[in-house]
């Protein structure tokens, strides 16, 4: 894609790393815990505000990955928000499905410190 | 630091960046708010974990943070976990003061897409 299919003035904002990427919260709605930290350049967040489909870039595959089309575990956005700094998005979603996580677990953020 | 001063079992089970440092997501005790994201790496996180007191790595300032040492905004820790691919923690906090963001906000994420 070209920055421009992105609102430009909502691009202007987002600082993003030397990958072109930004860290992105997803938060549920329902229940307001911390579902998972991923990744979106500019095309999954363009693709994510349009279809209201979380839609990430992922590092390892490095490919889009519109979160349930395997699962079906899908991520519908509710909110959208991005930080002070421009440099993070947190999305609070409706999630379908068992969960979040890729173990089955609700939340990838299952294991404590110290447990 | 040495890695040995940040419990090695744990240290184990860390992904960190090229930098050395992992995400790191603050969210509200009381309530659920998510308030901002920053990074830590071994010292800040073996620091965060000994002293109860949440202290980060500054990318911009390039030196330890103990959040709300200048601010009065202090975080204390009440939970703290790391996801299931072991590259994001998640630390649940008791906010002090007026909130987690510099600009006097609450949360960092105080706008929203669209707005």
């Amino acid at each position: 894609m070209t920055t421009a299919d992105l609102d430009p003035h909502l691009a202007s904002r987002l600082k993003r790393t030397a990958d072109g990427l930004v860290p992105v919260i997803v938060q549920e709605a329902t229940t307001s815990a911390v579902l998972m930290l991923a990744w979106m350049d500019d095309e999954a967040l363009h693709r994510t505000l349009t279809t209201g489909r979380v839609t990430f870039w992922s590092r390892s595959r490095e490919e889009y990955w519109r979160k349930g089309d395997t699962s079906g575990d899908r991520q519908f956005v509710r909110r959208a928000y991005y930080d002070c700094d421009g440099d993070t998005l947190l999305f609070v979603v409706e999630q379908e499905g068992r969960g979040a996580c890729h173990t089955g677990e609700h939340s990838c953020f299952y294991r404590a410190f110290g447990a």
